[in-house]
């Protein structure tokens, strides 16, 4: 241990340093979603190669269909350590509405608020404060020791807030070099202000557009009225059919896969506290829509979902038009839990839907694309190592927790790469991600510089 | 009747110079929907009081905060006589698309298609055709017996493509002018074909638009779903609820002041042989949709409706977007019969939606209007001396018909004026009214104008 504490003391003692490398990083202008600034993100790019390159972790500039891929390699671990891959993202969300920033976004500082010391800036928390507290941690390794205790890999990409486009041929086209034992993803948060977390669930997601068509054109309300089908009232009975006056889901067969929390699960999740009711108020709701017999954070986390995400039909502007529609139509999303399997609930859902549909009319589906859950076990190898690691640098025990989201990485880990994904961040709730006025708290960077630093070295032992 | 006789005579024989006077007013572009033709508009006006004028119906233009009406008065028939206010509009629809109009819409022509000769124009039917037939059998009247048989206003607007919105305001100002014993509107159909009609029945309305609100901003449904109460989910229970199995309204107290129709009706309806497969067909369907144990005939004309006109929450986008959103809205429109009290339905659909309100939920609603419906019995003195007329000219017995939507100067007359409207007129459901290549059948124009002549004797009798 006197090795980590070494390493721990250069963190704490190098903390200036950490945070000019990091400032210099968040003064690049890299919005992916506006090609005026592709010269940013390609010096974004480039300062994360060089830098990585630096330490002594060689990497490159990788070219894609769109905006490149920073790929490193360290191997001076030895073939019996563990290789790990290590994902974050370079490119960061538009400013706008910029009148709304108390600062230049590109024009870092620290600021106190409430007592908490702050970075401000946008990219502070998403991504770039949270993937350099990696890099930090590497750099204290090997600044200290000369070596890291795992192989590594990195992978960093520019186009995570534009949807990904280049990542799954990148993934296609360079698997065998990617692919590790395991992968760090690192853009998640903590479970509170004290208490660091590991997600060891996401729901998966189908998503499906649905449409009903009646008459062959708009008709008159006045002539047709009562008559003539309304595919709003067809579409309204469908969707109203999918709860129970349980909230429970109707379709059948979908809760196929879903398994009951486990009684550890249950008890975990309990010790959390979690305050549902500030969760809720926070949005201004007060009362638990979700299934009965289920706590909001069982909602989130372990239970199946069919929302209504958009629905249009007819007349959309001011006033009053008297039009009978010819078609009315749905998106409708379902998260997934457990085993559920997305083609199987994509099936049910549009069986649902024809077995419901009056004469005279027809459907049509668009399918959005769907992804199974993912769930690893919480006294897997990996996740109670980690767990351990950031329970010792916080000083309490690191919660096991869900995610009500997907994140795509790491379902393309998973099914593309064969890989688990360890998610561990240091965000929190109220970081502003991709609103004005982003933030990271000075103390989220510091110590999870230090709990990197911690995990890399309990992976490695 | 030798004196009818003559009239008709001179209808038959002055059709040539009829119609000349119909293409005059048909080349006039008075398109009230585009302020570029604003002094068109005026020229058609101009025209129309003119015309009257010479004929002997002393008749001005009339300034108001749009564009202008035309009134004309007569009253060489004597105080004994009745007096009859003529309504039609001397504006026409836009054009739009000009290329599928087979010729100028401004340059009407008869031309000859399946065995009928029609008029091809923009506003040939709608309503420069349908006016002129009642300006004609005026003119006919005074051209051969120096006098009508009947004391006459003539109400003519500018606006009724476009809302109307001098109307009530006209109304208003000139109410003791203008009130008269009977209101003779133009704009109508026939049954069919061969059979004239009188309509005596048109439902009323209410439009009302409901606004369901819940969290304070949209949600991710990753994070939230299934948690916070989605409201489109609330509304798709209201709307679903609006209807039973049965198609039958579920409002409390909706259908107080619906009367079932008369055994008499029924017959009458049941005469008329209305071909409620061929209607349907028209417009792609074949299942009546409305309440059960009722014909289509009788869902239009004799049933009150509950319709929703629009719906509209969260994502419209292309592709998914995984939002809850903050609210969900529709419009929704109720035709009326009988009895039933506007202000009654509204407030009954407003309490329905609250009684359905879950917690958390708010609900706006937006009043868009309301009329009752228009009744009149089928045996009053101007319907059954009409009728009689129209039967004589046919040669059928003319239908007393229901019509599905409603008329606003009907209501108008009917409520500011405490006047009754006789409907009459002789287009066609095939005119292609407010689109390219309107027509008015030739037969329309010339047997319209002969049964305008034999109303007028008839009522004047």
């Amino acid at each position: 241990m006197a090795q980590l504490d070494a390493i721990l003391a250069h963190i704490d003692s190098e903390l200036e340093g950490s945070l000019e490398r990091l400032f210099q990083l968040l003064r690049i202008k890299s919005i992916s979603a506006d090609s005026a600034y592709a010269d940013d993100c390609r010096a974004a790019a480039r300062w994360c190669a060089d830098t990585l390159s630096a330490m002594g972790i060689e990497a490159a500039v990788r070219d894609t269909i769109g905006l490149p891929m920073v790929v490193g390699h360290y191997r001076g671990a030895g073939e019996s350590a563990p290789h790990v891959l290590f994902y974050g993202h370079y490119d960061v969300q538009p400013v706008d509405p910029l009148e709304l920033w108390t600062r230049d976004p590109f024009d870092p500082a620290i600021v106190e608020v409430d007592g908490e010391k702050r970075i401000l800036a946008r990219g502070a928390a998403d991504d770039k404060g949270q993937l350099m507290t990696f890099f930090e941690a590497a750099r204290a390794w090997l600044n200290v020791e000369g070596r890291l205790p795992v192989n590594l890999t990195v992978l960093l990409e520019g186009e995570e807030e534009s949807s990904s486009p280049s990542m799954v041929p990148f993934l296609t086209e360079n698997a065998d070099e990617l692919k590790a034992d395991v992968a760090l993803v690192c853009d998640t948060n903590m479970w509170d202000r004290r208490t660091p977390a590991v997600a060891t669930m996401l729901r998966g997601l189908v998503y499906d557009e649905v449409i009903v068509e009646a008459a062959s054109h708009d008709l008159h309300s006045g002539l047709y009225g009562s008559a003539a089908r309304n595919p709003i009232h067809v579409l309204a009975d469908i969707l109203s059919g999918l709860h129970d006056s349980d909230g429970r889901i109707t379709i059948p067969g979908f809760y196929d896969g879903v398994a009951e929390p486990t009684a550890e699960q249950r008890a975990l999740w309990q010790a959390l506290d979690f305050d549902s009711a500030a969760f809720l108020g926070d949005v201004g709701l007060s009362i638990p829509a979700g299934e009965a017999g289920y706590s909001v954070l069982e909602h989130i986390w372990a239970r199946p979902t069919a929302e209504v995400n958009g629905v249009v039909g007819g007349y959309a502007g001011e006033g009053a038009k008297t039009v009978i529609p010819a078609e009315a139509s749905a998106k409708v999303s379902f998260r997934l839990v457990g085993e559920q399997d997305p083609d199987r609930v994509r099936d049910g859902f549009r069986n649902f839907v024809k077995d419901r549909l009056p004469g005279d009319c027809r459907v049509r589906f668009i399918d959005h694309g769907g992804d199974r859950a993912i769930s690893q076990p919480s006294d897997g190898p990996w996740i109670r190592t980690a767990q351990q690691a950031l329970s010792d640098e916080w000083g309490c025990e690191a919660a096991l927790i869900g995610m009500g989201g997907s994140i795509p990485i790491v379902t393309q880990f998973k099914h593309m790469l064969g890989m688990d994904s360890l998610l561990i961040g240091f965000g929190h709730a109220d970081d502003r991600v991709h609103s004005p006025n982003e933030k990271y708290n000075l103390d989220s960077y510091h110590r999870g510089t230090r709990s990197w630093a911690r995990v890399l070295a309990a992976l490695g032992a």
